[in-house]
């Protein structure tokens, strides 16, 4: 799901800046899986409640594993929305010149927070909130410089291309958020605290 | 948990539509009230599942509530995003008067879809998602009206106005989104089926 997700959110971002539609509609057509995961990923989790009665590290494994579901669930649903943005505003490109360099990186360091927490998921090392939580920063910061621009005195695209951008620069932020929250999810099954 | 939500939505869209920064304050310092019952809702259901291994219905209704405590958390942070949004704007209105009654009528629909949840979690009734969903359209309308005007050539507020304004409306919107979500793990929680 970890994977898909970072894969979608790199096609995504793709189809936003060629303005591909037809990738765009490959990644809203390819939500669905993701979708799919995680309802069996929740009926297995429920299983193992129901027969297992686990406790201790088992039970916030298995709890751990129905949040961080839920988080890359939602992640996909972000880069669908980017994906869906760039079909609505085809053939015009949703984001100028300009701001490419940032959607670009936003797209890339998003992709990789989803890489990583596959790993985390996989390998199970504690400090993972502050790995992410520190990537993260940076999606905040591109994130913080695209509103600042688009809500300058000197932007010069208009109303409508500002309201998408603000919106997608959103989703980013939102799919890097989403990754943080399901790491410190990790960390908790690891070692029973959450990290705050 | 979901009265204090509904009540932060409300006060928020009167900070917003008065440009009343201490409300918009108290909303921001109370959501911490509303994450400190959510942890506190997620400590019982541990010490349920660890101490109890509820079966059947009580699994499915102390898994609900996991559920529905992390989305009600966040219909307080985005009340929280709202009031935020005031509060940056401040002196000045971040809503022009033209769209007062659309931002006013969002306001209202979602803090009573807060209230309703809190009833149906007090008394569970199968149908819960399909009431909400219900109400929840005329949510998705308005959000989706709000982004047609200031998207379209006779907007006059330039883009950070129209921005400010995407953003705030998919606040709304996802505060819905959050309602319906929860009332869907409501029904799960009474029939044991997933309503789609």
């Amino acid at each position: 799901m970890c994977l898909r997700s970072g894969e979608a959110m790199r096609q995504a971002t793709q189809a936003l800046l060629t303005a591909d539609l037809s990738l765009a509609e490959r990644v809203l057509q390819g939500d669905a899986e993701v979708d799919a995961q995680r309802t069996l990923c929740e009926e297995r989790a429920y299983t193992l409640l129901a027969l297992q009665a686990p406790v201790a590290g088992d039970l916030r494994t298995v709890l751990a594993a129905v949040y961080c579901a839920e988080k890359i669930e939602r992640m996909g649903d972000l880069a669908a929305h980017i994906a869906d943005t760039a079909r609505f505003t085809h053939p015009d490109h949703a984001v100028p010149t300009e701001l490419e360099g940032q959607f670009t990186e936003l797209g890339e360091i998003s992709a990789s927070m989803a890489d990583r927490l596959s790993e985390l998921i996989a390998v199970p090392a504690e400090g993972a909130f502050a790995e992410l939580k520190h990537t993260d920063h940076t999606v905040n910061d591109l994130h913080a410089h695209v509103l600042s621009l688009i809500t300058s005195t000197t932007w010069s695209h208009g109303p409508g291309m500002a309201s998408n951008l603000a919106l997608l620069a959103r989703f980013y932020e939102r799919f890097g958020d989403q990754a943080v929250s399901a790491a410190k999810r990790l960390d908790f099954a690891v070692t029973g605290t959450l990290p705050s």
